[in-house]
């Protein structure tokens, strides 16, 4: 492979001035410039990022962490992260931590061991301060549970608000919310919150599930749904706190000739492709993902670049009505 | 931050003696490791990976890339490659190619500059030797076309096989199978072949179409699929190169009114969490996917631990019936 001296060689430049047009740095000519970057094609130059980052003491490689990416919503989480910071001149590096706090804290002491120059970190967050390292920009992606890290999510509490409302619109007389991770702190519990306050508010009866970890990393809810929707019978409209639980909720429906939106009516929460996938499709919430995604990957090279200001960013949602209300 | 030389003052040996502890070179005694393991720990030790992977010129770290880690199959694929990779020791940097040829040329340059260890590739492959680094382990994903790379792939002419003999014990009499992306070399494209294969052996009429890369990148086959469909109303059984596609037909067919199975009997292709989500449940090939990225991970390491030598693994499939046959 070729060397920063064998261009200089070639080239009938020296080594530093190689450097300089390499980096962008000092007087070089328009000439000299050119005539390096010819040899530096001719010879298939490829700049060692390796041995740069170290002089820098800082690779162009964002660290991601996120439970799993075999879960509907962050494979478009880490898809979109990955779009956005190859844009902007970063690798990503990914983690799934699988909501295990001991396999998050390991996958931070790594990536802080590569010098990567930010984490995206969507996972367990009780206590994180103490774990992340000084110095290092970190964004937390729908999590936020800490005053002195940065945060992006979409408006939860709104989500579940228009998906209460659009039930008591439609008619429902009796609700249930299936939520989130019991005893995980995240933004998803405002959903559960805003979807109380609209049933008391509307004086309808309603009830609240909680749903596991277990459940959460293997995608199957059938078991735990079949259970509570056969002990409802009453019950003639779902808000689900993800899109997954979701199409958990309308196969066990069709398996026991409960019709949706006939009988049951459905809203979800994320607006993943897979909510147009199933039959019927899923009304939902559909959370901004992509636009997510940028503004996260902006705010950390915002933090790499000028350093540190913990900000708080909210993105809207809207209802998203499909097939199943 | 501490450094090697902060332990050493700190252990009272010399740098040299850490350093030989950290990389279990040299003779230590058992007490002196005992220390400066102890030193290390309360001082929050954090070796630089940076550094370490520059003294070596190569990084723990592999190049994974792929069309899109939103495809439903690539993130199962990715999720497992990190589990593995993370449990011999290796990092995954994630590169999504969207199947475009410059795009995974540019990757793979990136790649190569970052001195990461190997790359597992899946994405569009003509003529890939000629963009591949010499001395640099490559395992092909799913895509076989150059005896000179290694690759992983399942035994996808028996699962095409499978699925089409499947179909016709059902007492199908009017096949179609949807067949992969036109114009890109697939180890998939075996299914074809042998479903054609079964056709022709059992006298059955059968009709292929073929699918394109914008369906494939979006995950939306469904107006295709409609007039397909639609225009073939004497067909009872279809055979769906993947998931993906299976899902859009279960979506045309209950818009439509046909019912599956008691009209049209389906069968799928890779067993991804998709196909027990949609409604029937979908009757399919199961792809190992799991062990075909243990092995890839195996066999890349192995490479680059001992160096080359092009092995070709083709793992086994079976048919998992569930409801849509």
């Amino acid at each position: 492979m070729s060397t920063l001296k064998d261009v200089a060689e070639k080239a009938g430049v020296t080594v530093t001035t190689v450097s300089r047009v390499l980096n962008n740095r000092g007087y070089i000519s328009e000439a000299t410039r050119k005539k390096v970057y010819r040899v530096m094609k001719e010879m298939d130059y490829q700049p060692n990022e390796l041995a740069r980052s170290l002089s820098k003491n800082k690779a162009n490689i964002i660290g991601v962490i996120v439970p799993s990416v075999m879960h509907p919503y962050f494979c478009e989480v880490v898809n979109y992260l990955e779009f956005y910071a190859s844009r902007a001149g970063y690798k990503l590096m990914l983690c799934n931590s699988n909501h295990q706090k001991d396999k998050e804290y390991e996958y931070i002491k790594m990536l802080k061991s590569n010098k990567v120059s930010g984490i995206i970190l969507s996972s367990r967050t009780e206590n994180i301060e103490n774990f992340l390292p000084v110095n290092l920009p970190v964004i937390l992606f729908e999590r936020d549970t800490s005053n002195r890290i940065s945060s992006i999510s979409c408006d939860n509490y709104s989500g579940g608000e228009m998906a209460a409302r659009h039930l008591v619109a439609c008619g429902c007389k009796n609700l249930i919310h299936i939520s989130g991770i019991q005893n995980i702190l995240m933004p998803a519990d405002a959903r559960k919150d805003a979807f109380v306050r609209v049933c008391e508010d509307n004086q309808i009866p309603y009830k609240v599930f909680s749903t596991e970890e277990t459940q959460f990393l293997s995608l199957d809810y059938e078991e735990a749904l079949e259970q509570i929707i056969l002990s409802n019978p009453d019950v003639d409209g779902i808000f689900a706190s993800s899109d997954v639980i979701a199409a958990g909720i309308i196969r066990v429906c069709s398996k026991n000739k409960i019709r949706i939106p006939e009988d049951i009516k459905l809203v979800g929460f994320d607006d993943i492709k897979l909510a147009s996938l199933t039959t019927p499709k899923i009304t939902t919430i559909h959370q901004p993902i992509e636009q997510m995604c940028a503004c996260a990957i902006d705010i950390l090279i915002r933090q790499i670049d000028d350093g540190f200001l913990p900000s708080k960013t909210v993105l809207p949602i809207f209802l998203f009505k499909r097939e199943s209300t």
